[in-house]
């Protein structure tokens, strides 16, 4: 089986804009400006991302090849407590029809509703390789029997399920140091690892991170709050691009935000 | 893709007559007169509505091409408590026979019951898309982790999941105020808000909610009680219109009902 | 759409027999002659019902024309105690090789099991209309929500359900007096009221409920232990005939069965 | 609709071999001998029985048209407790493909899963109809709704079920008294009766069980513990016989065990 | 019905590699080597192994005809307590494009979710069997209804239940002595048993086991953590293989390993 990568990965690593905190969180992360998804491809267009990941909703109404479209198949408010589950909400085949270049499906691995996911993604899984179309996974360890979910040994059993599971990246949160996050990255093995953003941080912190991922071994990272919630999103975007392609330290990739 | 909104919007604004209330709450809503839906559908004819909102089994007993068909293809009764969950009646293709112009769907955002009610909506959106029917969601944010479906966070939340997951129009409850319906209207995106009528109101009532959603970026509103329980409905009807497509003021408008 | 009634309804009326008691209530309801369905049919045949109610496995092993066949297609025992929910048993389709004429479908509005019962019956609805097949719904308020199943209200919310849903015959319980019955009955609107028969009354009780419930507007009654319980089933016949088809007064009525 | 009954009946009469308990109770029946699928074949066959009840993959490993094979479809192990629910292992399809004159499925009446039984029973019963398959359905009553498992009521209810469902044989327990017994079968219908057997038995006891049961109006027996854990399993087999098919006493039917 | 073994049995006899913890267990079974399953399938190959069991995303990135596929059809995480249940995640259709000779499914049997378990494991049996493929039952007696996971009685019923269903072969643990995993294997009848690996021991105690198991009529064990945890896993191959397919003794397959 040979997937299509395509642009999503360009001389083996990449960087995307993920644009689905609409659903998951709703617009209170979003300000004036980027809560209209426009603005927010147009970003992905200047800034060259190597991906946008967004909602069938959004792709349908606003989408126009600004980036490689991710089109992510499933979702959940963040309205209801209690162990999640995320349900499918686009068709491998509506998302190809849309253009989405790669699919995406979050797996919350340790809730009560595990079961249904694995059986809702291993189908989706199984059309998306048909039409050779690569599948991330979003590995999230959550609900009542995960203590800590950023442990190394909760992050490394999530990266091995993907991998067990048959995704071709793992989009996975950084677990705050790189020993540990080499582990995570072996235990994925071939499927490779994409490293999820997170709420704001300061401009070193975003860098930091980014920085150390790609040393532990992960090959993309997905951002979104610390890119089109910071000032000035293009300049960010050079200076993450600078360290996950051009192997820059965060000292010189920080004079960009200067 | 074009969707084909036709009369359901006119000169972009619409006024919708919505007459579902028999399912959702019982003929307690009702007197002699307007229990008949054929009493209805000569107010939707007369007063040139830009759309009817009806289920399947009033649909097919009665409906005659009075105005626009928009079809309701789920709902529940007011009979059970807990958690809402609204099933789905009828089929995007009954619709299409019955002459249906658009289809509605209601998603009870916040309910235990949300991730069955996104995956219906998700099929049956797809569904209405290939024929170029326009959605209309009934975005209701309802259920124990509900502390408050009409404040404006909430309120802004549901209007922009109704645009993740693809919906053309969004029917919401108006926040009471213009500035907080502003950011609703803007979180919805290209998705066009549509007031939700209510239990019946003072004259002036009416006419400063559909004036304040008008001025806050609603393009329509969908009236009920408000209309047919009202001693002449033409005349409110003709008073609507003025606010909604005649920028009228409500001092204006209230003079058609003196 | 247009639904063929056939036999079923005739000169607007009709009179029905039930015998669905097997599974709904056991043979505790039979003697040794009625606990024969071969006993029933020839009630069915020569007191020339508008139709017999059975449910498939009655119909496939007995039923020879002896009248228009009504095949239930849901059904339940009484074993089980809390809110009820009754699963299809057969579909349209064999129905219809069994040579029913209509069919009925059992809904409990108010039990938390409603979602469900709804949408198998929106299916069979579509289905049945689909051949032209009328649609029977036992509209049965029940539950733990349902704290009066014979009010007005909660047998005017039934019964507008029914037409809400599609259904063409509406088969529900006499509310016990005509003023509300009236109401019941316009809540149904265009979907004809047929009144649910019940335990054994006493001769003049049996006659007189039918009395009302035909000046309150219903069209029909169906019959089941007050025929086929009573000594002279076809004298119990033709003095309800006397009253639904005829529009004799309960006294002159009951002189037929002296 | 003419159901083949083949050698299944034979001038009215049967004698069954059940051979399900390794998937009902565990091997915890068995012995060295009778553990073994093929000694219970050889006694099916030089037994002349109507037929063996197998699930599928014994039919499938082991049968060699020894007997008609009667292939039960459902089944379930003891090892789980609460209100029973048997799911379906095999189609009607596989089992016509294994050689099965009949098929079997039990239906756990008064369990709080009595509806999933039922609707999948419902299936069942169409498809082996579409083949002219008899079905055997085993009218268990079982749950905590159900006080009294063998009372007159509660078998006469059973039996009255599986008639209205469709079966064409009734499997059900003996209730212990003819006059109780005929009960059950007269509210069987035209639906046949067939004693389960049960645990083993003094010689006396299961040829008094058989002798009542055909006398009570029941055409067949279904043995399996009462046979094949008996010394001289072909020797019980001819007793039985006797009393089945040649309307012998029970004291002439026990000189064959002497 | 004639399933083809192939390569999987040879001579009656077989040794299988399994690596399927990943997911069972998670990485915490791995280190640096064997976390890479590609070291393992090296195994495999030179080891000359009847069967790799994988799931289905390590048989697409990595499997390259090492040994004979055993596609892993199902499976969960051990994140979640309770009542286990283990989901579907690939199809008999995608595990033969994948290459496999025989597919796996894991049965909790006891478990409150069994019925769900067994109704899915017949559905993917009836498809393996069409192409004549082998199925492997991995027969776990788990949940709140299991006092003694490894008792001769419930293992005998678990190796029952295997043939029962249709299960080719049967992996189950180990009882501890060999007249009670003697009436294990009688239990399972014609369905082969395979004994199943479980965490390391010592070299004495791997083979103890080996050799006990074929002494009781296993006919193959599946090996995976006493094997690749092991220093040597291509001798600790050897002196399994000198056990199960040359009758060798303990001491003299313990000489292998000095």
């Amino acid at each position: 089986m040979k997937i299509k990568f395509g642009r999503i990965i360009e001389k083996g690593k990449s960087l995307l804009l993920a644009y689905d905190q609409g659903l998951e969180h709703g617009p209170t992360d979003f300000n004036d400006k980027n809560v209209d998804p426009s603005y927010i491809l147009k970003i992905a267009k200047k800034g060259k991302y190597n991906g946008i990941i967004l909602q069938k909703g959004i792709a349908e109404k606003y989408y126009n090849k600004e980036a490689p479209l991710i089109l992510k198949l499933n979702g959940k408010t963040n309205l209801i407590k209690g162990d999640p589950v995320s349900t499918q909400l686009c068709s491998v085949k509506e998302a190809i029809n849309l253009g989405a270049k790669a699919v995406g499906y979050t797996l919350y691995v340790g809730s009560i509703h595990e079961a249904k996911m694995f059986r809702d993604f291993s189908k989706i899984q199984k059309e998306a390789h048909d039409y050779k179309l690569p599948v991330i996974a979003w590995m999230y360890p959550r609900g009542k029997a995960i203590k800590n979910e950023n442990s190394e040994k909760i992050l490394a059993y999530a990266a091995r399920i993907g991998l067990e599971l048959g995704a071709d990246l793992i989009k996975i949160k950084y677990s705050g140091d790189i020993n540990s996050f080499k582990w995570v990255v072996k235990s994925a093995g071939k499927a490779k690892v994409l490293v999820a953003g997170g709420p704001k941080l300061s401009k070193r912190g975003v860098l930091k991170e980014a920085h150390s991922a790609i040393k532990s071994g992960a090959i993309s990272m997905a951002v979104g709050r610390n890119v089109w919630q910071y000032k000035e999103p293009l300049k960010m975007t050079k200076a993450l691009k600078e360290i996950i392609f051009n192997n820059k330290k965060i000292e010189s990739a920080l004079k960009i935000l200067k």
